[in-house]
């Protein structure tokens, strides 16, 4: 499988839906797909998904269809999930501790090993065994503790001050939850979870779905 | 303003942000902005915004800019945030503990009235003063109580399930955070918030990002 250097976001952003689906079938005892069929299951071409798939080198047997697993097995190497994701919280507040009870139960490599916050009533405090730390200490930990990911849930105001400093710290990627757009280095992987948007525009759509 | 019948969706998806950044610019006393320094703030090309603002009939004054409280209620009023939004939550494990504590915190007219679950141990129980309640009641409560939104916090395997439901109850709308493609009617309106998809791009960015 050839890997080229320039992947299209689009691209990407669809990958972990593919995966998603294969994990289903998987865990339904299908073994192999027919691309007709999985075009179907993902409501895209099966041109479309094959472009996709190329853009990674291709997998599969043409007139024969995916294998379900290996496929699955492929797409999880290449997003990178064969390996463990060591997180950081930023805002223990109540989105942060939602993302936190949310992140505990992930059955695949993404550990939250740190909370950070400025409230001193918070800190000291256990979620989920973690003790909430002192703000102050973010940006040491993440260098000695080699965190990959920080995860933001403090307010807008705060946010674009923890993604700097986490920046200099050595962060690999930002998850993004305060309702602001970041600006981070180049080195920095950045992605936004918007959920007020989202509401937003589904507000829009009740309003013009007749 | 004269509106047309369809919007392309990724023009809707837009919308929110502009209003984020238009509520910004006014809590900081900001009156008024070149179309040009919103673009660079936006970080579109100006031609794309206004292009986005005339898909409604556009805008502002050329030659002046935006009067950003204006167009900030504009915008308010076409995605439809005027109104207030009803809404029930099923699924009252972790991540639906999450989003209820989190929307309790909004400022703007999205309100959860009503809490479902099928695990007995959890009915009754209180979130923010809402009982939680069985399941099995979700369809009338809906209807009776002229529910907007349903935010499905459930399994995977739940979730089409109660998709269904919620739209033979006469649901507007469904904001989806269980990690499935749901199917439903046509004057169902429908918004996914796939955390997990989200977090396996950031994985794939943080494996190519050097």
């Amino acid at each position: 499988m050839k890997e080229q250097t320039k992947i299209p976001n689009a691209v990407i952003r669809r990958m972990p839906r593919y995966r998603r689906y294969l994990k289903e079938l998987h865990e339904k005892g299908v073994s192999k797909i027919s691309s007709g069929e999985f075009s179907r299951l993902i409501g895209q071409t099966a041109s479309q998904i094959r472009q996709d798939f190329n853009t990674f080198g291709g997998f599969g047997q043409q007139g024969y269809g995916y294998n379900v697993e290996a496929l699955h097995h492929e797409i999880s190497m290449i997003l990178g999930l064969d390996k463990e994701y060591k997180m950081v919280v930023v805002g223990a507040g109540n989105l942060g501790q939602a993302i936190i009870n949310y992140t505990y139960y992930y059955k695949s490599g993404f550990v939250v090993s740190g909370i950070f916050e400025r409230n001193p009533k918070l800190i000291g405090i256990k979620i989920n065994d973690i003790a909430i730390s002192d703000y102050e200490n973010l940006e040491e930990y993440v260098r000695t503790q080699q965190i990959d990911i920080g995860i933001i849930c403090t307010s807008v105001d705060s946010a674009q001050n923890v993604a700097d400093r986490l920046a200099v710290a050595g962060i690999k990627g930002i998850w993004n939850f305060a309702p602001v757009d970041l600006v981070v280095p180049e080195s920095v992987a950045l992605e936004n979870m918007h959920l007020s948007d989202s509401l937003h525009a589904l507000a829009y759509h009740i309003n013009k779905t007749k």
